[in-house]
């Protein structure tokens, strides 16, 4: 069992900062429920300079612990920047290769999310600011084939085809897929690169996402996100630590052994129609949810986290939270169909008179992609009111390895069967 | 004279905060001299929920002021995300139309910086977290000659052509030119779908372009950004607040006279061949700047502000910053040939193996363009080290208005002459 946080050795840098304030990595450690969220932070002082227990330090200090059974960057809370980058393997990436691959990114990975250099770190100065930096594995089904392919889970395949789907050859599949989220967007992009060099004997990158929400410190920690819509997004979701987490997240049910303490990833690309949303009035758009736009409230409840009251009926006898409202349709009676939320929104710059390229990356977390994702997509496909306004145009399934010790590398599971 | 600083109103919030800080908009008020930097920030508190003075409350909640005699986002500390729209006007946008798009942008940009929804803001929840938010408006000629065709300074025109440039239309010029930049990136994204709202019905978006630097809270305050060469970027700079600055930013010159406390501002996408860049050792690296990658200091000296010795010899009797270096090379003999540099890092997500799409989003203020930028850009085109790891793709001058108190707009001073 790894330890949850370390301090982290670095070089002096000017106006060197004295103490270190650790988050540890949720998803990494033992007591790994404990550690979540705000409540998270651990303080470790330097004996030579001891600080007064109310100043937090500098986020860009801040490390999420790499090693562990499970792998960073799913329980983390998530960090204000990332960067989904997806590989395609070269045709003669064989197995052996695909694990000389894994340990160079492991490696560099292992180091980066603590402050370090990468091995042949070209910019090692860029590497001194963590900001909780993540590296996330997946693999896709092109990267499990290759290595193990009596190995591959039932549910790591393209996901059905939709109705409600424009998906994009430019934003689906990859038979790799690295997740880099941080604090800092310097630091992702530093992460990204070094990454995508060691890649390049391997293959080639096949699409690269940018996300956000809100910077760290911009808001009170614990704050549910806004999505671009301007609605409150990832209010009803798994809670990291809890034991539906535990189940649905972790759990291995039919999952082949090599994903044990791993885990199932969707990431979708969701472009957002913002102009044609906004001539919607306010009214229109709450119901289109089911909430409020305020402050996320479901339209039969005040607060954000009350319970929403589906049978509740307005004076006229309609439901008053319409049968087409998002929230009702993704709400499955079986607690089996759920899936832990973890996106974020982008927004590329375009030139032109009125367009807008922007939406949700939209990423899930799940065990079994195939009984807990595809059925909520399946609901929403059929019938939910936010269709007019979004449409999917990437779609994407990995398989997440469980974490490494460390020596060890991200996916040594796949090759211990 | 407009008031530093304002309490912000804003519509109340989930876990609500009880105070405010503000950053004082350096640029925008009386004292500004002394308001610059760290030592900038003021605390007020609400009367109802005095706080203890250690605490810094949320950097999202902190607002530079908008009005005032000179804009702010110029002398304002550089916050961690930037979006540069450029403007075209349409054929039939007069100088009646353009005064009415600038007193709509002015409105929504007074608003939003603030904190507040724009005026038919369809996401105003979007609009609750400014983190600094500034809005700084820029004038192509395009503009200036629709509304005051012998008012165009002599030195707002496309910059010259050097050797160097690989400029593409797509990144270069622009009509109006607005400055959005926050430390939150969604308010970024949230400033610029409202102000590119204005605008749909006077003209089209030419280009938009992202940039950044460290997150708020990565680096102690005041450490100088890093380009994505790895480079201490930023280090000689005119200082907001000094006298230098006074003149050669804010100094009128021959500028017309609607520029008085407005300046000249000079937009450039340099790309970076980081790959080949990668190959070169670290002392060429350092030779090609003459400074330090890891503390920026210059290769005479030990500490980043030492002043770089350029009569300095090896004992082979080379100098020990080289001809070709770029500082050498940047740094002129007349005092008055200095700008405001001002800049942003930008890496866009791009597919394919090796490709980046990475550089420095090159910003610099000064009163005169002609006289202060050109003879700089001509230097360094002649003879620049870095020249072979860089190119110049896009690039664009503007007139920077100067600011306007409440109940004004950006820009008014051309239309009262
Ligand atoms: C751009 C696309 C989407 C937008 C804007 C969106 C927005 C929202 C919003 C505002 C909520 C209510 C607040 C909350 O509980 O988080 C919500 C809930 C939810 N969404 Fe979405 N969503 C999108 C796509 C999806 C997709 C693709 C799925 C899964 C297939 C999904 C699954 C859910 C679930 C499970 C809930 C919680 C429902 C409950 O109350 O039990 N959403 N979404
Ligand atoms: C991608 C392009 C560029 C890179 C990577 C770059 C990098 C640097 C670096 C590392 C320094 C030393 C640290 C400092 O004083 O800031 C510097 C200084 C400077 N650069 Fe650049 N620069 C670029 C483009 C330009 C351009 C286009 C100009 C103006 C035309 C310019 C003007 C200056 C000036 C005036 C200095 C200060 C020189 C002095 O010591 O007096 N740079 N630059």
């Amino acid at each position: 069992m790894e330890p949850d946080h370390g301090t982290r050795p670095r070089p002096p840098r000017r106006g060197a900062l004295t103490r270190r304030l650790l988050l540890g990595g949720a998803a990494a450690g033992a007591g790994a429920a404990t550690l979540v969220g705000a409540d998270a932070l651990l303080r470790s002082s330097r004996p030579d300079a001891p600080a007064p227990a109310d100043d937090p330090g500098l986020n860009g200090e801040r490390t999420v612990a790499f090693h562990g059974p499970r792998q960073a960057g799913i329980e983390t809370p998530p960090q204000a920047h990332a960067k989904f980058l997806a590989v395609d393997l070269a045709d003669d990436t064989g197995a052996e290769k695909v694990r000389r691959l894994l340990r160079l990114l492991t490696d560099d990975a292992a180091k980066l999310t603590q402050g370090q250099a990468a091995l042949a770190d070209s910019e090692p100065e860029l590497a001194f600011v963590p900001a909780r930096l993540t590296v996330t594995f997946g693999f896709g089904p092109g990267l499990v084939e290759r290595v193990a392919p009596d190995a591959v889970p039932s549910w790591l395949r393209p996901l059905p085809e939709f109705a409600t789907d424009r998906l994009r050859e430019e934003w689906s599949g990859g038979d790799l897929l690295l997740q880099i989220c941080s604090d800092d967007p310097l630091t992702v992009s530093h992460a990204a690169r070094m990454l995508s060099k060691d890649v390049r004997a391997f293959g080639g990158l096949r699409w690269a996402q940018d996300g956000f929400r809100r910077a760290h410190g911009s808001e009170a920690p614990g704050t549910t996100m806004r999505n671009l819509m301007g609605q409150v997004d990832g209010t009803v979701n798994l809670e990291p630590g809890s034991a539906d987490f535990e189940e649905l997240v972790w759990g291995r049910r039919d999952n082949p052994a090599w994903l044990r303490d791993g885990t199932g990833m969707v990431v979708r690309r969701i472009a957002m129609d913002l102009d044609t949303w906004d001539r919607l009035d306010r009214p229109g758009r709450e119901e289109a949810v089911g909430r409020r736009l305020a402050d996320g409230a479901p339209l039969t409840g005040e607060h954000e986290h009350d319970e929403p009251d589906f049978e509740a009926l307005t004076p006229l006898g309609f439901p008053r939270i319409a049968e087409y409202a998002h929230i009702r349709r993704a709400r499955s009676d079986d607690p089996a169909e759920r899936v832990f939320r973890r996106g974020y929104n982008y927004d590329v710059p375009v030139a032109g008179d009125a367009g807008q390229d922007a939406g949700l990356l939209f990423v899930s977390y799940q065990a079994d992609v195939e009984r807990q994702f595809v059925p909520i997509q399946r609901r929403l496909d059929e019938l939910d009111l936010l269709n007019e306004w979004i449409s999917p145009i990437g779609s994407a399934v990995f398989a997440v390895p469980p974490g490494c010790a460390e020596g060890g590398f991200v996916g040594e599971t796949l090759f211990e069967r």
